[in-house]
């Protein structure tokens, strides 16, 4: 089932450019710049991923660079939480803890500030994009780590056929746009 | 000259976190992780740049990846703008163009969507951080490619003694916090 793409009346899916064969051939890739450059579409993307966050009462939102810097501290302010930054091992200067993904071939990692969520704290997970799944798991592994909740995994953009969500078991998930087909 | 270091009432100075030696023996890293962790800092910081995009008459904001990032879409929300992004080369999945700048050691070149600023439009170019200016210079050559108008450079922090503004020269510059010496 795909998600409405109406949001506080701005036709969201409209806003998506579909490019062809990027990054690769026979891969249609979801481009989000319209979105980000038209100030309706992008209010209403963050206003609705913010709603979510109230919803499932975050105080913290997490998000991973680069694509989840994006968002991530907007949703943020518009619900009155802040944002903590998941980067690429070496990146953050601080002490950190360490999530390690699988990619297609080998793995990723990502590191957090070790006091960048409190005991207790719930936190809302969010990407841009919800594809496999990999990315999120570990952004939710980090806040585990550290003794957090996760209180709910946001996304602008799910490619439902990637069933990325299976890997989320047990968290809830929302996204504001689902594609059934690449 | 530092800049002042409170804004909306909130000492955003005291936010940055000084990390000695990071990346390398010597360096004092400006952690910013703290600022956008505390919902009032982040608020504080995005309001104070937005009225800066404001002051400009800027209609478009463009960030590079992955710092300018952070606060660039929030301040655009804030000015009622739209929001550009300046990624590494082959990151975008659109035609663009492409400004190169220089490093310590070697270039490297920042890429922008050909439809990304509309002729004539108005541009702030944001970065969490002005250093030597490399990235901004980049930026600003990008928005001018496309036959856009530099309406000014806002950072929220500026460290002064590696003279980056001298490369902005005839750019109108704000940076929320100056810092002397490293």
């Amino acid at each position: 089932m795909s998600a409405p793409g109406a949001f506080g009346g701005v036709e969201l899916r409209s806003y998506i450019r579909e490019i062809p064969d990027f990054p690769k051939e026979g891969v249609g890739f979801k481009d989000i710049t319209p979105v980000l450059s038209s100030p309706e579409a992008l209010q209403a993307s963050v206003s609705a991923l913010a709603d979510y966050a109230r919803e499932v009462g975050a105080e913290v939102i997490i998000g991973a660079e680069a694509r989840g810097f994006l968002l991530g501290p907007a949703i943020a302010l518009g619900a009155g939480c802040g944002f903590v930054l998941a980067r690429k091992p070496g990146k953050l200067p601080y002490t950190t803890v360490r999530a390690e993904y699988l990619l297609e071939y080998g793995t990723d990692a990502l590191e957090l500030h070790s006091d960048a969520v409190a005991h207790g704290a719930r936190v809302l997970v969010h990407d841009d994009l919800l594809a496999t799944g990999g990315t999120a798991k570990a952004l939710c592994d980090l806040v585990e780590q550290l003794g957090g909740t996760v209180a709910g995994c946001g996304f602008l953009i799910e490619l439902e056929f990637l069933e990325g969500r299976a890997k989320l078991e047990g968290f809830d998930v929302r996204a504001l746009l689902g594609y059934e087909a690449g």
